[in-house]
């Protein structure tokens, strides 16, 4: 039990880091920094923040944590691609709702047990679970780390 | 003891994953293609796989697998940025040194137990891991799957 509990915390560290990591660079954007492309035609720095709070916001029921609350985020930063809609969601929309959903999502990881993570995730069936243990919700702990990850590298590139 | 091999299970399949989006992605490139910065003025595509291979080849040594395959790598992809040297390894050897690398690494994977993960890793000291145990070889392999993540969303915007 005691070396469970090591790697449940070893995961949750390295999402803290990134969500840190996350949170110093898309927090010191201006309102017109935000507006930036990462590079020419590319994906603006609001997007990639609107559909990473957005992927954390679905975290909230794929790991039964609870309902989500921004669902709003979808049409703009999940369905669509960047610069299709005249009307997306504010900086400050995004902002709010980023650190809302994060803090929401790290509340709901405190009161896991070790042993949750190992358990399903909603989105898996029953059946399905029975085939492929794997499809747990410390895989999607780890998975959406590495996506956190992988749009921070393209974030970086908007700085300047 | 169950349980601790699915969470070392997870940890292994993000990375195997991600190793092998970045085998697609590079693997595909001409030796034309793997010259083109990644957005203009940033690195190179074959500078991010090249600093790729040196992180992981370091691991080796890290984790106690064994000694460096390709250290002559750093001076061209660790410590020193893309475009200051006139010469640098070539397409070819950065591609047959990340293959032969991440061969290593796997083979070393397989033979460690659930619990060698929780091991200290070599570049912290008994004294140093007696005090933070999170200084161990998972944590190694989840920061090296977040950095490979980290890259991989860069690499992607020099594709097309």
């Amino acid at each position: 039990m005691e070396n469970e509990g090591s790697y449940v915390a070893l995961g949750l560290k390295v999402w803290k880091t990134q969500i840190g990591r996350a949170d110093k660079l898309f927090g010191s954007l201006s309102s017109e920094e935000v507006l930036r492309e990462i590079a020419p035609g590319r994906n603006r720095l609001l997007y990639l923040w609107g559909h990473l709070t957005a992927t954390h916001d679905a975290m909230l029921p794929l790991l039964g944590l609870g309902e989500r609350l921004h669902p709003e985020l979808d049409a703009a930063f999940i369905s669509t691609p960047d610069k299709s809609k005249a009307d997306i969601p504010s900086h400050d929309q995004v902002r709010r709702a980023w650190n809302v959903v994060n803090a929401e999502l790290w509340k709901g990881f405190e009161k896991m047990s070790w042993s949750d993570w190992l358990a399903r995730h909603t989105a898996v069936s029953e059946e399905d679970f029975a085939k492929d243990a794997s499809r747990n919700r410390f895989a999607i702990l780890l998975s959406r780390t590495n996506h956190l990850s992988y749009h921070l590298g393209q974030a970086v590139l908007g700085l300047k």
